[in-house]
């Protein structure tokens, strides 16, 4: 196993910061130029400055970070995503952070991708897509305590081309579903994709997916209703769900107090989420 | 279009390349820090080093080369690809690069992907998934004259999982190829991914593809048929095949002279697809 990296596990990690924030949510740091405050820019880390400062605002709102991968190698910005996970590690160590790279390549060169997340980045987990098969998805399950989120039912209008494609009278997105519960049972860190913008989707996946965690993503921008997600996603723990927002929070202000509105966002979907948490579950804390 | 790049067209760059060199053959770029020379690995730059011996070595015969996007992430050398694309542009412009990093996401992460292969990279193609839909494809057609390739039935023994289901009686991957066959009729850079390890289906999505270009890797290490490959595969111009073989070709030799192992191992193998191909195609050049 070489240099594989021995740091905890994933879903530990997860529960904890559920448990100590109270909070399904996931802010997704997603840096744009044309967005963050013009006067970062002039920095040498300015996608890391910013990540910063958003982090401080909502550490204690959220059970998870997702950095979407593309917002940092459009622009050669590798560094201030390094700097960025290094960041949370150092002083949000309960707090899981997630690669969102959607990878999916053959075993070899999986490897290097998955090298890329938890050895370069160091990250707690990756999302994947398991278009090219299964085989695809094992080297990334090879690293221990790390989480591998396959994606299953995506938020985008056009997902259904393959994924709602019935066999036997299945959709496909049910099959992913079932393969990885499979794998699931035998490694706890495997995860799925299911988005927020299909309510009625997710539940079907719960039915399958047993007590496995799912990330979320597509409420805030993408609009998806927090109440029937919560209500259709939630496993029998009142858990099981990353909610992942990110332009609706990062971007909830846009002058000098970005990182107090970004808090103050980050806050009110958390309270929205465990709202609908409360109505089933007694162990969850209402503010 | 702000900042999209008109510097030719993909597909002629590639008949170019293909008529220059009489090469159907692209040659993979990915180097591997355990494989390339060892002193090469005390230089600034050694997976540029490595790649710029290679470009030269085997420049005269192949029609495309092909970076994968992992084995530089994995290890923080982006600017060696950086390089590596630069050195290809400023000395054979006739060889057009695709950079394979099979992206796959939603519209606003897909046009970060694009900049990423198309701005800061500067390749003239790329690879993409189509699991989330053509909704997620759309964003890299938007930049003319750019390649776009889309995995259809990838090269890998697990691929028949979701490539392989039967949908009314065709298989998800001819799905993906008439859907793919479509937008090739408006925009002629759109191509596929057929790995050579699946000749049969070769000749099946060669029938709904017209005359289409495919991308087909898993010649050399994965082992493939190149016959049937090239019978299979071609288009009726005797053309419409990337056939890519990465370690094959550039770790035929591992001692001092494997730039010399490299050539003769690519000439070998351009000479061998060209035998296929002149068994029907006049217009071929035999040597």
């Amino acid at each position: 196993m070489d240099n594989r990296v021995r740091e905890g596990n994933m879903i530990d990690r997860l529960d904890q910061a559920v448990s100590v924030n109270n909070s399904l949510l996931c802010v997704g740091l997603d840096p744009d130029p044309k967005r963050i405050p013009a006067e970062f820019m002039k920095e040498d880390f300015p996608f890391f400055r910013f990540n910063r400062e958003i982090i401080d605002a909502t550490a204690a709102e959220v059970c998870a970070f997702k950095p979407q991968v593309a917002y940092y190698s459009a622009s050669g910005r590798e560094r201030d995503l390094e700097l960025t996970v290094e960041y949370i590690r150092n002083n949000y160590p309960h707090i899981p952070v997630i690669l969102d790279a959607k990878r999916g390549d053959i075993g070899s060169t999986a490897d290097m991708y998955a090298r890329e997340a938890f050895v370069r980045y160091r990250v707690d987990a990756v999302t994947v897509n398991p278009y090219m098969g299964f085989d695809t998805i094992e080297p990334y399950l090879e690293w221990p305590g790390k989480g591998v989120i396959i994606l299953c039912k995506t938020s985008n209008p056009g997902s259904g081309f393959l994924q709602d494609l019935r066999v036997n009278g299945e959709p496909v997105f049910e099959l992913v579903a079932r393969q990885a519960a499979a794998l699931w049972r035998e490694n706890r860190n495997v995860m799925l994709v299911v988005g927020a913008t299909w309510p009625e989707q997710l539940k079907g996946v719960r039915e399958l997916g047993g007590e496995m965690t799912f990330l979320v993503p597509g409420v805030g921008h993408q609009g998806a209703d927090i109440g029937q997600v919560v209500r259709n996603g939630l496993n029998r723990d009142g858990r099981g769900l990353i909610i992942s927002s990110s332009r609706g929070i990062i971007y909830a202000g846009t002058g000098r107090d970005f990182q107090k509105a970004a808090a103050v966002e980050a806050g009110r979907v958390k309270e929205e989420i465990n709202r609908y948490r409360c109505g089933s579950y007694s162990n969850v804390r209402s503010s």
